[in-house]
């Protein structure tokens, strides 16, 4: 099968077996809290549970996997997830990578990302684009750049969350998905168009970080700058190009949650359910709490994306509600 | 087969029958950072995610299920994990439970018990036994006592936990269990015992209330007065008399750890794994990460009991390090 994009879902495929045996085939929860909760039957699929800390490992790995074997380092930029995650995979490969973090990451993906061995060059959000930077970066030291979402081998990587939850479950009326670059999500988007799946495929972001609605809606590819909200992965400018184009064609809708919804979600998760979950993973969970969306006697699948948030933060998030 | 005690591997089995379909069949999670830190495999069985947020629950419905049919109200005392697990076991059979409960117990367990439909009456832990309490009303009101521990439906509920495990990981080298009074302990001892498993197990309790390994050791019974452990699960003053006795005659030793391993074992779980465990839910974790049992090279079951600890409090523990 062939798609109009230059990811298909052959490659969604071929990248579930390189991370065979490799990333953890993460479990599916439910809660019959959350059930009551919503009145519908929610499976959730616990990408905070994935090496790394997030579904960002996926991708990282299919795409550090493909390099020729002569690559010995390579340059990423990253709000934390995608650094970890390349730092991680870079250490199974034998790759090292130099990482550009915004100086205002969580302190816990800045530690685990240098834990894992990589280096890490901080910069500010409001001072520089990391995109320059990482482009400046790249051509003096000759080295490839691993993009957080923006390519093909990083979206096929992420489609495997939904491809594994799927093939679990494949009767699920709605699949939400976190949205920040959209990786995740035209990954997504992709495998249940793919599998003529029922499934409608919908992303969620943050109200204060609305560009992928905006662009969802017009077809013209909005940006948001440096947007203040808690869900520090979906901070992105925009979509990239390439997810942009693939959800554009796929994916069903892209709705959103505010700020307070995350909160609540986020502690539904941690007392409820005990587990972690950092704020941008918790957006589908909000959507659904928040009735973002009607779920109403469905079955919907959530994408928790990731958990890496540490103590203080999540304390400090708890104190705004 | 029969045994010794008024407590045979029948029951565990009959009690898992009323439990299923009621009670979370809780999964087991790996982790390949738990098991470069150990240097052994390790099969983690998440009773964090049980219903009511801990093992409590499956005691306390084989319990209140098996009264009679006439029973409409129960009474207990708990410092918190069997009063949410007979609060909302009697919210699921129609028995309305009056809990005794400590004045200093989590907030979070508070809250959920009476979110749960019970009656809570709080008490002084430094001026009233909470048994001589409990029996005074059980007589004005003439209601039964469903104790924490100390009885064979409690005892065979909780054994249900080792026989999930055991049944889904029969090659266990070891199996690590908290300890307060002994009923989880002496299930999974009952259990190993019964399937003839090679498996060792082990009871885990704060250093600071080695009540339990002073009786394992010597064969009397030990008491220890409001030890000020942060594992609120094993403030408990002794083993009860029934889980003692299965104890000395099927469990292999009990071993202690301190305040700090259990504090770092809460917060390995929470940042490596994403989960949040109650510091008694994490002594098992504790006695791998400290090395107060030898795991090296081996196939090693633990059972997280608990997870119901608020965030407060979460943040507290992890500023004492």
């Amino acid at each position: 099968m062939t798609s109009l994009f230059s990811v298909e879902f052959e490659d969604i495929c071929l990248a579930a077996s390189r991370l065979q045996d490799v990333a953890n085939q993460t479990p599916v929860l439910t809660s019959n809290t959350l059930n009551e909760h919503t009145g519908a039957r929610l499976y959730v699929k616990c990408e905070n549970f994935q090496k790394s800390g997030s579904f960002k490992f996926r991708g990282a790995y299919n795409t550090l996997r493909q390099l020729p074997d002569s690559t010995s380092e390579v340059l990423t930029f990253s709000s934390g997830n995608h650094a970890q995650a390349v730092a991680l995979a870079g250490n199974y490969l034998g790759i090292r990578p130099t990482i550009i973090m915004p100086r205002d990451a969580p302190s816990v993906k800045r530690a685990a990302t240098s834990d894992y061995g990589a280096e890490i060059i901080l910069y500010d959000r409001n001072e520089t684009s990391r995109e320059a930077l990482a482009l400046n970066l790249a051509k003096e030291k000759d080295l490839p750049i691993i993009p957080p979402y923006d390519h093909p081998h990083i979206i096929a990587g992420q489609g495997t969350v939904a491809l594994e939850l799927l093939n679990m479950h494949p009767n699920l009326d709605m699949l939400l998905v976190p949205c920040g670059g959209g990786g995740l999500l035209s990954g997504s988007a992709l495998v249940a168009h793919a599998m003529q799946s029922q499934t409608r495929v919908i992303g969620v972001e943050p109200e204060m970080a609305n560009d992928a609605t905006l662009s969802f809606k017009s077809g013209i590819l909005h940006t948001v700058k440096n947007p203040d909200t808690i869900a520090d992965g979906a901070r992105t400018l925009s979509l990239g190009e390439l997810p942009f184009q693939i959800i554009r064609s796929f994916a069903d809708n892209i709705v959103t949650v505010t700020e307070t919804a995350i909160i609540h979600a986020v502690k539904f998760l941690w007392e409820r359910m005990k587990i972690v979950v950092e704020p941008t993973g918790a957006l589908g969970v909000a959507a659904v709490l928040s009735e973002a969306v009607s779920v109403e006697g469905m079955n919907i699948g959530v994408i928790l994306s990731g958990g890496n948030v540490d103590l203080p933060q999540m304390a400090s998030y708890f104190r705004k509600l």
